[in-house]
């Protein structure tokens, strides 16, 4: 049987420690959970924390660079899809994975968001944030959730798999 | 000296008539201009009416379509680039264009919107909508632009390029 | 109606005098016809050399870039697609080309005519290289041409087009 | 540390009896080294044949589809990146893997050794076909290596990591 793959789509820069710090409880939950943790790969911001929190609980992580540059890549991430499609690789991070979950917003990331709803995804926003709430709800309010805490985002991936 | 091109993006589905309106006015006013119209190139909404409204004017079309299916197109587009990349051609409408605008907003307009902000690029939101301005507008301060009419975006255009 | 586009493909480094001289004469035979060119675009070897014909005859120019970097791009290019795909763009070039010439042989180029024959497109050879002809007829022997001269190969074209 | 990807290319259709075989046995090899196998995704031939090789010995399997169909996907794919790039998700193949091995050949193949050697990887041809190896020899004559049977191919790949 196919292996779940949760995304977590989150900034490089700019994301705040709280950001930091709930995408680090993120890669540990999904991997506490057994999920396949799926990234944006580089070495910076919600991209390493979370990886390092899924290596901290023994599981598997996979990082789609968008260049050719192993170098760039975050430690924790097991397997490296290299790329070199640059921002394009952004609709690959989407549809690759089951759901997908947003922990903090920058332009990467809205386009990420965008595109997995574009996509019929389950987007979840790990956010208090109305504003961004509020403007990706009017495209798509059934695939459009919402969390305010790591573990209710956590629950709402456990729902869309119909364990809870 | 190298043409300039100005990308068009907006929804296929969804668009309303004001939007088809201004679009179909805009690619006028695009030739008009002696710039190249570069858009998503699929046959509806915004950018079929952009589409036409440039050839009306004489003007040379370009549509990236996110499939290998000529049949797809909008009959307006001069040269097509099948890209067959789905949604990943997204980002190669937007690094492909001089400047950009934003015609109505959908999901696939929302990825190009940050796509677009995310290289550098100047984005045109052509919109009173205060929600899509303030969402855009809180990650790119100095690129992101706002008109209320066509005619206004095409001035923005010109400053871009130093015309005026 | 469509305008018909010709997609040249060739080495960038590598190229010999000759090739880069049938280059030259492809491109003011392509632009004589009426036809769009369309290349990988960078200001190197075979591709320089046919945008620089087709524009000595006035046609217009498309350039597929690998990058998102205008100055690696040939100064006969009419039009910058700027993919930042890497070889990624070498799928863009032949689907969106209605009829292939490799004109030179390279590693891209041979990824170039590999996935042209795959996509069902005639791909004309202008080479006598018996090896090079030999690997490609096994795998598409009705879609693959060979010519000896440039005049043969834009004969060629013209029949696919039903112009003779 | 990260780990070993080893990619293994070949024909979905056209297959012979004995490359699905030789493709079974490489999957076996490289799940018993403990190295990771990539390939293109799908449900045919060397594709299916090398992922149920390497399951059968518990490894792990990543597959890189064209499109974004889980149902084209080979059973004994583990992780699937679903790119939705056609084939331009080839050159995301080539680079993603530390070691090709072409098993049989194709045109889908050929663009991937092509790319691969063109983007300085080893590429070893498990083949005794002497048109196709003096076709991309001529390339890339210190990167393209030659196996006559899955033994020695897997040999190659361990001498590449030094392990022998």
């Amino acid at each position: 049987m196919r292996q779940k793959v949760i995304g977590v789509m989150g900034p490089g820069q700019g994301a705040t420690p709280s950001e930091i710090e709930q995408a680090y409880q993120l890669g540990e939950l999904i991997a506490a959970n057994g999920w396949i943790l799926l990234t944006g790969g580089r070495n910076a911001g919600v991209m390493a924390a979370v990886n390092q929190g899924a290596k901290a609980q023994g599981g598997l992580t996979i990082g789609i660079l968008p260049d050719n540059c192993p170098e760039t890549a975050a430690d924790a991430v097991d397997v490296l899809i290299k790329t070199d499609l640059g921002q394009g690789r952004n609709n690959v991070n989407v549809l690759s994975s089951d759901v997908i979950i947003a922990c903090g917003m920058g332009l990467g990331t809205a386009s990420e968001v965008a595109l997995g709803l574009k996509a019929g995804k389950t987007v979840i926003l790990l956010t208090d944030n109305a504003l961004n709430i509020q403007f990706f709800r009017q495209f798509a309010p059934d695939h459009l959730q919402v969390a305010l805490t790591v573990k209710e985002a956590v629950r709402l991936v456990q729902e869309q798999f119909n364990l809870v």
